[in-house]
């Protein structure tokens, strides 16, 4: 954890986001902060050719959110904002680019969570719908509800005009060979759910930020697990497990197993410790990512990044590598794949 | 609150539950604590009958769990002997007797959580099961996942050879007039969403529970809420909101305004204000459902139940009443409708 550790020293942070305040004035302490997905990222698999990519997909993602935030917008708006470029795009497992479900399906999950009043909406389970997180957030607004599910939300998005699109949008030959290989190995193993854990898992997106008026916010996106079954939903689209917010502490927007996620509360976990216990937001990460987690049997199986009032944040994880960045006052945007970069 | 003051008062408690050590040494410690759902009970209105059916139907649910408990079982056997009863009875909102959805079906919601081992198991927005709550037992046994949605849900629970029942199991009466009136109200109020809570949410059922081993469980199961649209899901199948059991801290299980429990992750909160404000179990019941609920505009919407691990527990509610109910070691079950009995 030396990367992280290093970029959350407080002199570092000091240096990056709160110094200079005469600089940039309308945004002090706009941060955001962004994941692709927690897993076995081996560089010896990943040619020089896709790093780039990667490195140029959360790039894209935080330059969207940032442009939001330097312009005076929510943090709402811009983590919405970043996180509708990752499910645009066909590297990360969500959006355009999701798993294939156990019949052949891509089915996504996400939320979306408000700091500032605590708010929140979430989509489970749906099919067809463009960016599930702009589903997850007329969720929030235009209901009186938090959480959907599966027909009746693709109908409620539908009664919101969110766009759709059809299977073939979402469909990537990646992900097709990723669920074939997955059926090849489960058959030899046996039994359905025994693989182990990154090779199934990898690609939510999630993006936190603070604006300029203080406001915290998350949200999370998903495709879910390749070759799930009967409506599995995972932690991306629980508010409290894989998503929470709230101005009193931090954002999180947590990735992995989604289930230990859920069993263990990730997201208001981090919350809590820093409220009940006086920990920084460094110290309640590395707590739910290196302990809460592995508790449950949780080693190497993901991470998550939170961010407090103040601008801090931690991007933590148990796994080799993350996808993730973050771009500060400075508007240069910070980029990562794998544990040291 | 002067009721559940009384009965959480140190005296009694030991009294009811920790003395007299020689008397039925199997189950020194052994207690069952239910609820059928929180929101405006009025004396006035409920005839003397009723109330005695919804006494009656509390001490089944009691008796039927406290016999796991007195012969040994589990917790987590009885806070599903428990909800089962409560599920087979038109009297709750569960099971048989669950509330319309705005298209006339029964869409139900469950979860359930070892405190042992914080294994958990849910399933939401599912029709057709008969009992919900073992599907959700299901889940986190014969799956590797915590969470099931929809139509794939009921396929698992068909899998696993789980009683099925038809529309008509479920269909009651009275759910069928109040769905009526439900939609009349709207009608004249305006938009769907508006109304007051307790008119359509009320009857939800949980139990917790602590065995003669010491462990904790905790079961949620609901029809949800009257006319409800788009596969709605509440706090009953989110495990740290509605439901949640872990043995360092307590059991815990919700019933109300879901949406709010599910944005304070309330469940949850619970055990984390055991654990790290070392709040006991009626302290941190009365923050939850008087303080952080209240906080986001849920006033008069709610309820829990929670037991810690000496078997204390509390039954707070900020609604005019809770259906509820303990039994503890002298096997006499305790059962209550109002604020004040």
């Amino acid at each position: 954890m030396t990367h992280v550790a290093l970029l959350l020293s407080p002199l570092l942070v000091l240096g990056a986001f709160m110094t200079d305040a005469q600089a940039a004035p309308r945004s002090p302490r706009a941060v955001l902060v962004i994941h692709g997905g927690a897993g076995t990222i081996d560089p010896s698999k990943i040619t020089p050719e896709l790093e780039k990519q990667y490195h140029a997909a959360l790039t894209r993602a935080l330059e969207a959110g940032y442009t939001v935030l330097n312009s005076g917008g929510t943090s709402l708006d811009a983590v919405q904002a970043a996180v509708i470029v990752m499910e645009d795009d066909p590297l990360f497992n969500a959006g355009r680019g999701a798993v294939y479900t156990s019949d052949g399906h891509n089915e996504m999950d996400a939320s979306i969570m408000d700091g500032s009043n605590r708010m929140a909406g979430a989509v489970a389970s749906v099919r067809g719908i463009k960016n599930p997180i702009k589903a997850a957030r007329a969720v929030m607004e235009k209901s009186s509800h938090v959480m959907l599910v599966g027909e009746g939300a693709i109908q409620f998005a539908r009664e919101q005009g969110l766009e759709l699109a059809d299977s073939a949008y979402f469909g990537t030959q990646r992900r097709w060979e990723e669920l074939q290989r997955t059926r090849e190995e489960e058959k030899k193993k046996g039994e359905y759910g025994s693989l182990s854990f990154p090779h199934t898992h990898l690609g939510t997106v999630g993006a936190i930020a603070i604006d300029t008026k203080g406001n915290l916010a998350a949200a999370t996106s998903t495709g879910g697990l390749t070759n799930k079954r009967w409506g599995r939903v995972g932690d991306s689209s629980i508010i409290g497990a894989g998503t929470y917010a709230d101005n009193a502490s931090c954002a999180v927007s947590c990735t992995g197993r989604g289930e230990l996620f859920i069993r263990s509360a990730a997201a208001y976990e981090v919350s809590a410790l820093m409220r009940y216990k006086n920990m920084d937001v460094d110290a309640a990460a590395k707590h739910v990512i290196h302990d809460d987690i592995v508790k449950l049997g949780g080693e190497g199986t993901g991470g998550l990044v939170a961010l407090d009032r103040e601008g801090r944040f931690a991007m933590e994880f148990n796994t080799r590598g993350m996808y993730r960045g973050y771009i500060g006052k400075d508007g240069v945007p910070h980029t990562f794949l794998y544990k040291d970069p």
